[in-house]
């Protein structure tokens, strides 16, 4: 009685698990410009990063030379609690859409927090530990990182403080206390508990908070508290590092499946998941094997890759961070409140920078509710409701599918599933209740943002 | 670099995932007394659940004679979404307790809807549209039923209806948005739109619901709208037969791991999630092979295996359903408000109340707060945070590790994690907030509810 059917989900065993993340720095035709400290106005060194992250973190974050960094063996313990994630097959998809392209997506909701976020989070909090590091501090947006550092840091027996971003503290209260059942403290952000919030807070008493200014306040009170460290969930080269265990797996993944993706898929805030799916596939590229094209899918209130300027820029509102080679919209652009609150960011990283401006990837746009369209529909299709960050891939999986159906073509499509959508139910109420708008974004307010950044490229 | 650590994750390549439930009143050595006809007082039929059920469930309801019953290909397919669900040793949890007991747990969290539900919702919306059914009705508690049989209905393109508890409608909005997004129409009950509904609301105008009074209404509505069945997620023979994939696979995963249950432990609401995982394992208990213990964990304030009758019952409040014979509290009991809605039924379903008169299994009482306190510390070990129907299961299991641990006895110990509770995060404020009670129930409100039961065995 065994089945005849094609398998619809692929796993690794235990020991296919990546030893080692991809450090796509070393292969990049063009290496990023440097960081700067604001300071010096010189180029940053790793030593100047280590009052504020572990020092095996700020290494890596420069590391320009080592292609393959090994996951310490207590972290490499963790993930299998919940790696590898499968690699689905989505035939429901296929047929809603009435597509002949073959779409996978790689299901990062199941780790037991319901997004990517825990494979940095255990490497960040392994260093730290290690380092005799007791305290951490964060911030958080939708509250995905801030759960996945919260279990992390309680794994290896550190305490937690988490600045989480009042319009996602107040709209997902619910991963407020997931936060806090993994032991976690946290703080709605802009808080008066620190001096960039208080600032804020005096010139903007409504302000909704954004990750910029969490950012602020997270790296304030690791810098004012003994043996305390800052960690950050996206944007930097060392998080993207640890991500790249997703697309290592998926490489594996898509030789058992026995196919090759055209193209790669994934939602872009500040970047930590599309460069896990994406980078390991994009060596490739560089070496000219393979001419997978490459998508990444932000909100079209957010518009950093599409509209923003390649320019110098702080990873943070009060300017605390080192200056860093971005595109973005300007630290003091403050996002309109859409849901995707994962997806409420600036900049993009320095890596992620230059290969756009390279020319490796392409922004993709999405509106708000062609999101939430997309998300539904997958969920009916699938099973998964998708978080409202994943929505942003998932539509532009859509578009891709669609334009393969148009053009008669079994095109390959990969995209990644980076978290559930379960604790982010009030956003598809206000989808259901037709409340949702799309926020139509002037080149003025960009012109406005990014005009006064210091011109240094 | 391969790592020399034993394995945590036990999976089943997609052809291993069982191709037929098992059966298990085909072997049991008393078999359950019969359903009685409550206008004839008769044994019931499968002709006479016809109208209610799909004829496939009606027809599984009754059969004692095949020991195995084959998934329907098209239902096995929709496994293959999230199954094999893992087998997952505790590390974590062992380490934390510091027993010598090996605690293995089979994740049913992973299902897309975050619960075993999914097992016999899937099966049930596939016989409903083979036989040409159009609408179907249900109830749900906590709503962990009604998210997964909106997603199956949604996938055998059906109508449906939940009818939810009202206290559960209140506690778990984002339950009933998860089953609206699946497309389903959802009604707190008791409701003013069946007539079962309205007589309670009348009688009782702030009554918070119960499962019993949701049956009633899924039930009144089902018989009265064209070519609709009503489909429940819990208690009955066809359900638990649905469920025994869970077992089934645990079994094989077991020897994967090189070692066999000493003890399994479920919580026990209606008893689906504990006879899915036990019955495959039961049945090397009655022929002699294996002397397997099975704990039912139930909230003690709804205590009906310690503390209820064995008596001919109704499964829901009004009096609609068959007269089982059943462990019971009697279908008036109203059971206290606790935060695990999915346990606050009254009664138990035939087959497991012949089994535990005959003394196959042990029902064991959980005050809530341990249950709590049992999940969080759960959580913080293994890094999923469980439904608090689950963390049931996981009291029972704590105190079975920490018997081993007085005993120095290498114990494996065998639970079900039913589902994960990041939509119940309510619960758990409550929990941290020590706003949680534990309800002492008196003898004398057992005896009022089960003395007006027909005495007829």
């Amino acid at each position: 009685m065994k089945t005849q059917d094609k398998q619809k989900r692929f796993l690794l065993p235990e020991d296919e698990i990546p030893t080692a993340w991809y450090n796509i720095a070393a292969d990049m035709p063009n290496k990023p410009l440097p960081l700067i400290n604001p300071q010096t106005k010189e180029p940053l060194k790793a030593e100047d990063l280590y009052p504020l992250f572990s020092h095996a973190a700020a290494d890596q974050e420069l590391n320009q030379t080592d292609r393959f960094i090994p996951i310490p063996e207590p972290v490499r313990e963790l993930y299998k609690n919940y790696r590898s994630t499968p690699l689905v097959r989505a035939y429901g998809l296929e047929k809603a859409l009435g597509t002949p392209a073959h779409i996978y997506f790689k299901n990062e909701s199941v780790s037991p927090v319901g997004s990517h976020k825990l494979n940095s989070a255990l490497a960040q909090a392994y260093y730290c530990k290690e380092e005799g590091v007791t305290n951490v501090t964060t911030e958080t947006g939708a509250g995905q990182w801030g759960a996945a550092l919260s279990y992390a840091t309680k794994a290896f027996g550190l305490e937690l403080a988490v600045y989480m971003v009042k319009i996602s503290y107040e709209q997902k209260p619910y991963r407020r206390s997931i936060m806090q059942t993994f032991g976690a403290q946290v703080i709605a952000s802009p808080s008066m508990s620190t001096k960039a919030g208080r600032k804020i807070l005096t010139e903007h008493p409504n302000y909704q908070g954004s990750l910029g200014t969490a950012i602020s306040e997270a790296v304030e009170l690791a810098m004012q508290t003994p043996n305390c460290k800052y960690a950050l969930g996206s944007v930097l080269n060392h998080v993207s590092l640890h991500q790249t265990v997703i697309g290592l797996e998926a490489e594996k993944q898509m030789a058992m499946a026995g196919e090759y993706p055209d193209v790669i898929i994934a939602c872009f805030g500040g970047g930590s998941n599309f460069s896990g799916i994406s980078y390991p596939f994009m060596r490739h590229v560089f070496s000219g094997e393979k001419k997978t094209r490459f998508i990444a899918a932000e909100p079209a209130s957010c518009p950093k890759l599409t509209r923003g300027v390649f320019q110098y820029d702080y990873g943070d509102e009060a300017g605390y961070t080192p200056m860093m080679p971005m595109f973005t919209l300007g630290h003091n652009f403050a996002p309109a409140n859409i849901h995707a609150g994962g997806l409420r960011y600036h900049g993009a990283g320095t890596i992620i920078s230059q290969l756009l401006k390279d020319g490796y990837l392409k922004g993709e746009d999405i509106p708000q509710i062609e999101s939430f369209n997309a998300g539904e529909l997958f969920a009916q299709a699938e099973g998964i409701i998708p978080a409202p960050e994943s929505c942003h891939a998932i539509a532009a999986t859509i578009r891709e599918a669609l334009k393969a159906k148009k053009e008669g073509k079994e095109e390959v499509i990969l995209f990644n599933l980076s978290g559930h959508g379960l604790i982010d139910m009030t956003a598809y109420d206000q989808f259901h209740a037709g409340n949702l708008i799309d926020y139509s974004l002037p080149d003025e307010e960009i012109k406005r943002t990014t005009d006064s950044l210091e011109k240094i490229i």
